[in-house]
């Protein structure tokens, strides 16, 4: 099963093409189903059923194809899917093959972990510079990712058409450097500030990982369970 | 008004203790009160309507209100809230006064950034060591954080009863790693692995942060963008 050769419809921009309204619901989900279909093909699986990836992602097999009919479908009745040519969709639909550019605003730890990270390359999104204020950082390389001066940031997100900043700076200077961008060629803020930015009326996506909010919620997690024991144990006693 | 003395009232571990079922979004809020009230309490505010606290975070006063009543409600008719005492409420139900004790598991670069990140120390939690598999890691000090040998990590944290353990090491070893803490009090696993965790069997409580798949939805929003202005473009042609 594993070398079966597929024939491939020749119109598969046609869906994406007449895409409609997706759920942030659904959006959410996509990148769930390209690191599973990476794993597949990984591990040299060609072809899997709705029921198969189902098992595996633990979703319901309607909901798998709910979510792909929101683009075209991709699965074949009685065949399932073919795990390369649904991944070269899903690459597609989330831009993987789009060879997107990106900047790193700060060069602290966090950026620089962010910088050494694989998850970049993985997804097609090249990290061409990082910039900061402090002039030791300045000139500076992280792996092979330049480090310039804040003062160049406008000019080089134009010369190189830079599609995405990753925000890493300390919040209080997050604003000022969302509103610089605006009359650039950046379209995309990866926030990883504790600020709340919200650039749509700039015709901007901005997509925040609030990690201070994510260890809260965990904690709030950990009180419930330590309240339900401490319940358990009185109601023992 | 800064300065003005407010009567709390005594029971105010009542409503905790009666606490009904709240929802994950209102849970998912919670960490944003903390984050908008440490702010006013920096600028020195001591009372705030809902309809300001509204205005500042975006989100309409019911909403507010609706959220806050799920704990005991806090707010006092005509006054609105007292900040400093609202602040106190959402860090203890949210566990910043709980001195949770936390480990990273894992001292490549994310871990090392997140080990000299000051969000534990602003949340109550304490980073007490980092555990790698690296002979040559092992023994040294990111920041004033011990990195320990794996092999220690069960005895570890049972000796020093840690309630958290942040995940950044390859996600190959997640599940392992996961199945090791177990047996230990570890209640809380902070994963920023791309592997998908579930221990609920095991009473443990994961939140996980897949930056990647934030990266991807990032993405996702860029290519939608640029699509519309490639068809308003072919539009104006």
């Amino acid at each position: 099963m594993k070398s079966e050769h597929i024939n491939l419809p020749e119109d598969i921009e046609t869906a994406a093409d007449k895409r409609p309204y997706v759920s942030q619901a659904v959006i959410k989900r996509l990148p769930r189903y390209f690191r599973y279909l990476r794993e597949l093909i990984a591990e040299g699986t060609m072809r899997i059923s709705s029921g198969e990836l189902s098992a595996r992602m633990h979703v319901t097999a309607s909901q798998i194809r709910q979510d792909l009919n929101c683009f075209g479908g991709f699965g074949q009745q009685g065949y399932g899917y073919n795990v390369n040519y649904l991944y070269a969709k899903i690459c597609e639909i989330l831009g993987v093959s789009a060879g997107f550019k990106a900047v790193i605003i700060g060069a602290g730890n966090l950026g620089k972990a962010l910088a050494r990270h694989t998850m970049f390359a993985k997804r097609g999104v090249d990290v061409a510079a990082m910039f900061d204020v402090r002039p030791e950082l300045i000139g500076t390389t992280i792996g092979d990712i330049p480090v310039l001066a804040m003062d160049e940031l406008e000019n080089y997100c134009r010369t190189y058409s830079v599609d995405i900043a990753v925000f890493t700076m300390p919040k209080e200077a997050a604003n000022d450097v969302a509103l610089r961008l605006i009359d650039t060629p950046v379209t995309g803020i990866w926030n990883f500030t504790a600020r709340e930015l919200d650039l749509r009326e700039y015709g901007k996506v901005v997509e925040s990982v609030h990690m201070g909010d994510s260890l809260m919620t965990l904690c709030y997690g950990l009180c419930r369970v330590q309240e339900a024991l401490e319940e358990e144990e009185s109601g023992i006693k």
